[in-house]
């Protein structure tokens, strides 16, 4: 597997492979790699020729008082874990090669971030479509792929490329869980044995929410009552950040009753770790 | 000539171009073309293997109450002197090919803004840098095309450029002017015969802060003083937006006295035609 560090040398690299016609798939990390990665390291593996990932702790995508410089690494593992799941080449900037002029120009998302992380993280997905924005023209991916635990932002990686044009199609990964249900995170390392036991419920949750749409529930308020009602019996050490239901993608309430994708998707905050996961429902 | 209205032609064809090998040059124009822009299409032509052109009235770049629907227009003489001048395809998109999604999703420039132009028009430069990062990622082309007239707008796509990675060579090309000195513009046929009379003060107010320069002068503020003098004394019909001088490319004093390259930039209103010029000094 290669690996570099400067984006002029993936571009010339990515280049080659366009020009010989071979598809190229990407999977942009912030590295802390986990089989959520791997599975979509794997699916575009078993879709493209050639196979790119980043690992990239992106800072513009992080509040001022989130964890930005706690956030895990472990480049050692990741590259053997990259290499083994047929990635061709890893890309590991460091901040000044990707923001050569710092923030002087950036990307601003206007939509779909008013709910969810959007409204606990001002600016989070400014800084994503910043920093996608730049990949993407590095890299010049025909597929990229995204794991959905992160919905908001394949909603707004989905907008990004066709408001900007971009030639490339995303391919949305199903969450990857625990044997417990968990939604695996490189952020799950840094929770302490009792919130690591309670974590589980969060998933359970969501399920609850899923059984009352199936037994036929369409209140919008009702279900987000219902969950959020599971997690304040559940959860004891965890803050719930947001438990909401929105219509998936608009991330909107289309409808005054559920109707065509339904998102339920929430944000618990543990002492060291925000974990976020969602599940989507066709109504 | 080609003609195009839909990006994923142009896409389409200048993907096939770079296939086989061949540079692309493009300049991106609001259409109402004049010997300015025929100045870029020939250096394009001499440059580049095949030479793209888009005529597109951006909204986006416009304020609330300037002149976007006033813009000046001629499609038929445009298509006529781009196929005179070596362009191989004319991109005509309507906005909502250009922005499909709206502006649910733009670019910010957030350095450089806060003087000249980006000062009088706030939001200016977020529409040009947006406009233009979707044109360069369907147009794909080596080398792009900008006449200095709007030296700001050159400063902010080579940073533009630059922080989003594009693997594009900006060329900057001199200011075309009528034989008194006015600078080319698509908005001067807005002119009355009598404000037409008086704008070729405008470039010989600045050819005044250039002798001046010239004897030795290297004070900014007596520079701009006598600038502004000039035009108080010779403009009767026109306001002054403003008189800068400042370093270039990085839109500030950067020293206390002039040093390295200077611009002396203006912008003067008429009735229906707000003008702009400007003129660069090695110090």
């Amino acid at each position: 597997m290669l690996q570099f560090k400067n984006p002029s040398d993936v571009y010339a690299f990515a280049y080659r492979q366009k020009r010989d016609g071979k598809t190229i798939g990407f999977a942009p990390t912030m590295g802390y790699l986990h089989e959520g990665h791997a599975s979509l390291f794997k699916k575009a593996a078993a879709n493209s020729d050639v196979v790119i990932a980043s690992s990239f702790v992106n800072p513009t995508q992080f509040g001022e008082r989130e964890d930005f410089i706690h956030y895990p690494k472990n480049p050692v593992r990741d590259a053997m874990l990259a290499e083994s799941c047929g990635v061709h080449a890893l890309f590991l900037p460091n901040t000044e090669a990707i923001y050569p002029n710092g923030e002087e120009i950036t990307v601003k998302v206007n939509a779909r971030t008013d709910v969810l992380c959007g409204k606990s993280r001002p600016g989070h997905f400014d800084g994503v479509a910043t920093v996608l924005s730049k990949l993407f023209t590095i890299v010049q991916p025909d597929h990229v792929y995204f794991g959905m635990k992160d919905a908001q932002q394949v909603a707004i990686v989905q907008a990004l490329i066709q408001s900007f044009h971009f030639p490339i199609k995303l391919i949305a990964c199903p969450i990857i869980r625990e044997p417990d249900g968990l939604a695996k995170s490189s952020r799950n390392v840094r929770l302490r044995p009792d919130e690591r036991r309670e974590a589980p419920f969060i998933y359970q949750g969501l399920q609850h929410g899923h059984c009352c749409i199936k037994k036929g529930e369409r209140n919008f308020d009702r279900i987000i009552a219902t969950v959020s009602n599971y997690y304040h019996s559940h959860l004891k050490l965890g803050q719930i950040d947001y438990v909401d239901a929105l219509n998936y993608p608009e991330l909107k309430r289309m409808h005054p009753e559920m109707h065509g994708k339904i998102i339920i998707a929430v944000a618990v905050c543990y002492d060291q770790a925000r974990l976020i996961d969602n599940i989507t429902i066709e109504c």
